[in-house]
């Protein structure tokens, strides 16, 4: 069931083990004999060396899409930041659920790119097309109000949710019929696309999306994230933004070569599948041992409610997030797991609730 | 006297060896098998992981000045729009050589954080304090105009010049006099601090600075800049400013352990002394076949002037940049050393040129 | 009751009176005449003229501060931005009322000078301390999130209530105690100081508030609000600011002369209490004809419910905005009232209202 | 030959009488006048008042181009941020004359909006199409280097000097040809169209320009400028701009009635006539009594080089910038006249050269 091997022995590894986040180990074994095997070629700076070119290629094969153009930056918050400084005008604005990361995880970065975000209110994280057409109903009076231009998702959500085929079909509907961008923020885009019950493939995110991106960071790889741009007028001049803001490496060899490698093989699916495998396994065994889960998370991270003695047992071989406290005496947990999660992890978790109880 | 083996073979390399610039090969080796050692180690997110822990020790070791922080960030632009828009008020403004990176190779990266360049013309790239104090004289009717706040230094320059410590003594003395902040931009750092005539370091830095930069990338990294802040009081809320300019990296670890690697021995001064040594032999190649230098660069960069015939005959062999024509039938051409240019090819330049005059 | 004489008879006005707002006329027939009498007298420009020094002593001397600064520009928006732009570093935010003018009612015009509105949902509009501490507590995941800085509130709120002293002190407190900056819009500040429960001062603010700006617009200038900055080294260097963003006027005489004018005798607090206690006079005569109030305003702006077909009916005569409807057959109405309503105008409405039922 | 009656008699004015700008009086009495004739009427703000579509409809029927828009804002400073930020995208820059207002003159406005400027040097302040083309060869290094895309010119100059009709018709060829936009400030437009050397109409600039703006301030306005926008593709969205950055008045009507006054009449350009012939006046005078001028302006500002002894003497008199020293023992002035300058000013000055030599 689950394709990679465990990369570590327990011995190997810190006894406390991390549940944190899945950015907490550096690259999968791949990239890294990669990046070791094509060290001292000389390659042409800023992103058009030959790695670059073949993971663009490769990432254009998966998009059925020949207008999509491709850039790679170092993390998510540059991605956003610089992909809606290019797309809006000054008096557009961003329609975005509450939750979304560039709301309240990157320290008003795209405020200070010059944009508002109109925010709606979802637990779940995902917009519907009505919540659009209600910012639009809220936000009309021009010229007094800021112009809402542009959708905001991210795939999967900050709570672990995925958008279906259906629902982004129907998103792009509505941006499309009222003169709407669509954007969605992927850093755990290999998650949502990987996930049990996704029916989701990048050839419709290039359909139906104007720009989305790739996460690296989240499925394998040590730094890097690929900007997809479905529209030529907006590829056009993209380079220069990716400039200005920073977001042009050097050495963009080593974002190229990261993902040539992620899409050569199935490497990005198959590091995405394994995390979500050991998630659901994790959930699986949570539920068996008697505890409830807080959402029904479909991805790479589950949210245990489980008794605060537990926890703070837990704690002792375990580090995570307790993430709110859940009625009088229990507390909702935040696991996460990873390409470079070891199954024995899991295992001995599920072993630590059974015994604890 | 040049310190660092050989990395490859002639045969290993491309037949048409580059000159371009001195970053386009990876990393060097001893970083890349730092970063296999510590791969799959659990590390804190965001910069508080052990190696960036150990870098900033390691770099701050140097600096003799307990108040110095550090952080690290991708690339130089990144580090320059960072510091700036952390350092100055919006009607605050720059002074720098008009040469200098941030004028015209940044895309209006400063401008885009809403800062005005005050520009003095001087060919060798290096500020004065008389420059200074002109921009002062002429931007002196307020509010008309804004207030020149921040001294704008690169060093080595863009045209491969270097600071000595009475020049940067001297300039710190007007900044003071002047309530101006000085910054320097070490994308070179490292070919400066190892000039033949040089005599600063890295303490003096510290103590003559409010904001210097290290620049990792053309020493040996793979990627990652590392910032010098000098005063407390920029220091306090610098990390919001990382992140929001998108500059906070989920895997810190991979800044850190570089930087690390970089200070644990001497690695950083030992590369970029082996890049000046090769350009001093290529310097002396050329002048003993009888051709002139442009300018007398004291680091990585130099600039010969040949005839249109050699310069057409070498591009057979040799990939570099024609800076600009030279009369009528010469150009000056920019050729860049590095860490990673075998001996071996600077020796078949040289020859080369004997060969073909 | 009524200070102001009706300045216009019934017959001089057009047939459909306005109570859309309370700027639709020009400007207090005393501002006017002293226009024409000072035309010709050559002043020193950009807001160094005789009148800009007069009028800033003449507010001066409401404020008992002598620390205070006081600027004038064109208008509300120009005010906000200009003051939020020099007081906040980029990673610093506001904390608003969700009704706050800046948030839904300027197109953006803060996050365009790059800030973040950190929004509470108010229906009354006025913030209170809890409210800072809420937002304070939410927003402490630093460096991933912005820092709230400044506190903003609108006196009168946009919904026509008013701060007491007492609220305003509570506010101050928790402001100072959480080393955050309080500013007060004062679009209708005028009206606010003038309401029948009001208790706060001129000097209050300035002994409570880091800035808050006096409305002329709706007191019976033409144009132009008076910055108040409470604090040296905020005024230090605003001439700047207001400079940069386009809100320093060439001709400043036409700012000071009115506020002059304003407050050489008492017409600013004239004017604002002859607008009240015509808005009072109106509420008065809907609730005795029968109908409800939406809210009990304390200020210049009332909100009655009346019955559709009544709606329909007064359209005829008078124009007012239809605020939102309430319940099948009714709606709430917003009439303003201002220094420049005939009373005989707020008689035929109230008459209106008994013919009509 | 001198169109405007005198204003004043010398017994009315202030006995040291002012050369120092065109902004020192009020506005002229017509305007005044008509003020105070309206200042009753209910208007509709923000723009849509009678007089604004009135002096709309005025200034239109002058450029004979159906698709202009106009928008009236405060100040040329607000004029100017607000065109260049609705019409650049972050990575465009502006090629201006290094004399240019918006280089050096409004405290890095456009720098604030997020825009680099490519400046000229060009002493006479007029950009010829060999100017633009040489900063685009200078700055084609894309993407590290801005995307040139408007030209920013001023009529008259900086310096008084003017555009012909050939002058403006290359330049909007080049941009044409080029793909780049062009913008004319027109702060002291009335003085260049009313040039004894001039050619160029309202009609041309529609014509030829993308965007210019006619100053009101320094045409005998109290306050106002009137941007022309002449491809409806920038106009469809310009009020989100100007409310963006708080140059939407409330009372729009000052604005819209004072241009109908300026545009009903030949105000507007008999007043800035009268400036100019004043000027004429002056500067024969000048010559007359022996002396010489630093440059031949063609407009209402003068630049008489005067021994300094006269110039201390001219000083208890008269008020005027001493511009720049010349020589040893002499100065370089500067006069400037407006539509308010009585005639017996300038014979007044006249007299006092003739009798202080």
């Amino acid at each position: 069931m689950i394709a990679l091997p465990r990369l570590l022995s327990l011995d190997e590894i810190m006894e406390k083990f991390s549940f944190l986040d899945d950015y907490s180990e550096g690259c999968h074994p791949t990239i890294l004999e990669a990046l070791a095997r094509t060290n001292m070629s000389q390659q042409t700076a800023y992103g058009a060396d030959d790695f670059s070119i073949r993971a663009r290629e490769l990432i254009r094969a998966h998009l059925g899409h020949a207008d999509s153009n491709i850039f790679f930056v170092a993390g998510g918050t540059l991605a956003n930041l610089t992909i809606i400084a290019s797309l809006l005008r000054p008096h557009e604005a961003i329609i975005s659920a509450a939750t979304g990361h560039i709301v309240s995880r990157e320290t008003g970065a795209v405020e200070a790119v010059g944009h508002k975000i109109l925010t709606v209110d979802k637990p779940c994280g995902k917009l519907a097309p009505e919540d659009v057409l209600s910012v639009l109903a809220q936000n009309a009076q021009a010229p007094h109000m800021v112009k809402p231009r542009l959708v905001y998702l991210s795939n999967a959500t900050e709570t672990g949710r995925i958008y279906t085929k259906s629902d982004l079909t129907d998103l792009a509907q509505v941006c499309r019929s009222h003169d709407l961008l669509l954007m969605v923020d992927g850093a755990r885009l290999g998650a949502a696309l990987c996930a049990a019950d996704n029916d989701l493939t990048l050839a419709d995110l290039a359909e139906l999306t104007d720009v989305f991106w790739i996460g690296g960071t989240k499925a394998g790889a040590l730094i890097g994230e690929a900007i997809v741009i479905n529209r030529p007028e907006f590829a056009k001049d993209f380079a220069f933004h990716v400039k200005q803001r920073g977001a042009l490496l050097a050495k963009g060899r080593l974002f190229g070569l990261q993902f040539q490698i992620l899409f050569e093989t199935d490497l990005f699916f198959n590091a995405s599948r394994y995390a979500n495998d050991l998630a659901s396994k994790l959930s699986k065994g949570i539920v068996a041992n008697g505890f409830a889960l807080a959402s029904q998370t479909q991805t790479n991270q589950i949210f245990p409610m489980l008794p605060n003695h537990l926890v703070k047992s837990l704690e002792a071989d375990f580090k995570f997030y307790v993430w709110e406290p859940h009625g009088e005496d229990h507390a909702t947990l935040r696991l996460v797991t990873s390409w470079a999660t070891p199954e024995a992890q899991v295992d001995r978790f599920i072993a630590a609730l059974s015994k604890r109880v």
